[in-house]
């Protein structure tokens, strides 16, 4: 109640003691305030420092969501939330301190409605966890990051990952949404139909908010039959360039692949050693076709004309379920097998999108930037939408090495941006990325922060993230 | 400049005709003010009264646009985009009167980029222009509402049509806009990439907005390669209720047909008689499929299946492009051919969507609320997204009909809601459905009036449309 906006970033400290007292004393051992808990609630995978909540409450519904937000927006103090904590951007922080809600105990399916190909669930809900439950349907949610995150999250980041190629991301994939806003009021911005056109699009302004207009309590999701046939496929290349290149014809061609991913030829031994694979250790596309038998063995067909066209060979197939796991277990296993290149080290993710046409250019030329700046550092691709991933391995004690990665990441992001591409195909802005942010949208950011500021006018929302300061 | 926001849309009549003038002093012919020419501009083809702008200003780029913005919005005058004039809830009515800007000569594609699958035009393109220009490419623009609208106005009210059913709907299509901002700003509000994580989605906020937050005057879109087979199909049903539950046997199964339209008996009727067809008069489902010459055939041979355990039978074929276009046509015809079942008439298209499960019930008790008001009414339905449109045939004189068929507009809308569909599925929200803006979103309503208010503080843009009175 006439709180000051949170703009400055500063630690409001007698409302933070008074709030989190007040959060304690109404919810007992469910508000935790022990320091191990609130840095695991700042998990962070890149060099963000770790900036932990003063205190982390663990909702049980978005009526309780909606206490904590009106007793912490009285009193002017952040709320953060937070699924599974597998954010790569610093989004978590809590930058001038404040309450992390932890939504993962809001994790039951609600109601599968099976004819009308969706879902109805809590937050907290992960994707393998929903696949799990859906499979005895025939039916699966297809949106992949990789981490086993949760989908209140996965929606607030604008998620994607492996399969967005065919099914789209989470801005395709939500067909609606319930969320606390930022004065407490429980929303809900559609309904079940497939398409609307009645108002403002508010499923897709709150999916990629990142936590700072409101926060997703429920969420109706589009589901997928699980296709007749799948058959998943590895294939090799003598180059970067050619491995890209048949990238780019399979999308023109219109191959509806459901994945196609690359791992150039430092990832391939990464991933060898890392999931015990025996992957020829070169420039290496992963796939997989989802369709009628008749349907898969077609797309497989016309690929297999594509990369030879540009020096690929000597596929691998995997048809068995088992075997495709693994080779998907290996990809999503990719950060982790990063890690193991360089012990000590800590694997700091780029994230780019270029249109496709221009993929084989960006991808050959952050190699050769890695190369030259000495900075190890496999490249990792979803490379169908023309999004890609450099993993810098990091001594995070040498300031020299920090330095020579941050200025190869803005190289990264600068080279996207001249492309007409995109700063961050899937992880988000959080803090890593708002110093991009104008570079990509110019005054398009005003926008944002109108709306922001509209909605959430004492900036109690996640403050810190997407929109740069000068933006307010 | 301290103009009053215009909420009460009342005319500011000194300071139209203060802007009336400057704009006829710096645009010369290009600024029209004869009566037809105003009428014209406030076409609508609903019962919602013609309410004419002042002027209507011939606009050729994105700066003009941006100048009359300005000068509009320092006097407090209401602006009106204008793209082909085909909307049907009084898109383009000048509700406070004000000035409508014709985007209709700017016309131009400005880029194909054949290789990225998309495609930059001006607003005033409309979707047979641009599918005319792209056919030599192999390419094409699937978002088909029937009339040719420009691009620009199907993005503002989030239009789809026959195809989207596969395609999608004007929130897919568009990658980025540029749009002028109330302020006179030229923003762009996306990158060529094809899928971004970078701040709030500004694309999709503005798609469908209805001119009351910004003027579109560039748009990128997804473009599709033509497929190398298309098939067409006509296939007459015993019953609604068959056809119906067809559709959703279809679309439960995942066959990926790329149009599944429905008419029932009464506008099977009309399209023979206007269209000079020989449809076997009964409830009739229209279809296309794309994809291979195999799986063309196997997803035809999949419907076949599910058609006659439905009532289905006696398929018509269209293979070559002729006849197909036929009978595309003949769809697109409806409005016409029901006009003729009762000349004199107007016919009034509801609009809602529906969870595809409740279509079949949601349609019957549609006809028998209809029979039963003694209101004559084709349907016709984009019925694999559960979309569909009653064509009310009204004649205007007489209050009573209006009354009845309002009730009925409204008990379809109700009905909608509770099946937990849309007021509207593509027409978008207008001046005509506001009134269930509210029953529909409930509070989701407040925070789109915190949005427009935002970014519009003057309310010049469109005012009257999309959001309700007691949102403010």
């Amino acid at each position: 109640m006439g709180a000051e906006p949170i703009r400055k970033l500063e630690r409001n400290e007698p409302a933070i003691v008074t709030t989190v007292e007040r959060l304690v004393e109404r919810f007992g051992d469910r508000c935790q305030v022990g320091a191990a808990i609130r840095e695991q609630h700042a998990n962070t995978t890149t060099w963000l420092a770790n900036l932990p909540p003063d205190a982390v409450v663990f909702a049980e519904s978005a009526e309780e969501v909606s206490e904590v937000v009106r007793l912490c927006g009285d009193a002017g103090v952040p709320v953060i939330p937070f699924g599974a904590g597998t954010s790569l951007e610093g989004h978590v922080n809590a930058m001038a301190g404040g309450i992390s809600i932890d939504l993962s105990r809001m994790n039951r399916v609600l109601a599968v409605h099976a004819e009308d190909l969706d879902c109805v669930i809590e937050p907290g809900v992960t994707r393998k966890q929903l696949n799990e439950y859906l499979r005895d349907q025939g039916l699966f949610f297809p949106i992949d990051p990789g981490a086993d995150a949760s989908l209140g999250g996965m929606a607030a980041t604008r998620a994607s990952g492996t399969n967005a190629v065919r099914y789209g991301t989470m801005k395709d994939a939500v067909l609606s949404l319930k969320a606390v806003m930022p004065d407490g009021r429980i929303i809900k911005t559609g309904s079940r139909a497939k398409k609307s056109s009645a108002g403002y699009d508010l499923t897709r302004l709150l999916v990629g908010s990142e936590g700072t207009l409101g926060i997703i309590t429920e969420l109706t999701l589009r589901l997928q039959g699980i296709p007749e046939a799948i058959s998943a496929a590895v294939c090799p290349f003598e180059t970067l360039e050619g491995a890209c290149n048949a990238v780019i014809a399979t999308i023109q061609s219109g191959i509806p692949v459901a994945r196609i991913e690359l791992l150039d030829e430092l990832q391939v031994k990464a991933s060898n050693a890392y999931s015990k694979l025996d992957m020829r250790e070169t420039p290496t596309l992963l796939l997989e076709f989802h369709g009628s038998e008749a349907g898969v063995k077609e797309q497989a067909e016309m690929f297999g004309e594509i990369a030879a066209e540009f020096g690929g060979s000597d596929f691998q197939w995997a048809r068995a379920a088992e075997d495709r796991n693994r080779l998907w277990q290996a990809r999503h296993d990719a950060y982790w097998a990063c890690v193991g290149l360089r012990p000590g080290s800590k694997a700091l993710a780029t994230d780019v999108c270029v249109p496709i046409s221009r993929l084989a250019e960006a991808i050959t030329e952050s190699r050769r930037d890695l190369d030259e700046s000495g900075l190890l550092a496999p490249i990792v691709g979803h490379v169908g939408d023309g999004n890609f991933h450099v993993s810098l391995l990091i001594d995070m004690d040498s300031a020299d090495e920090i330095s020579r990665a941050e200025q190869f990441m803005a190289r990264v992001v600068e080279r996207a941006i001249a492309m007409e591409g995109t700063c961050t195909g899937e992880h988000g802005v959080g803090h890593g990325k708002i110093k991009y942010l104008r570079k990509e949208h110019g005054d398009t950011v005003d926008f944002m922060a109108m709306i922001k500021q509209a909605i959430d006018p004492r900036g109690i929302m996640n403050p810190g993230k997407i929109l740069p300061d000068d933006s307010f």
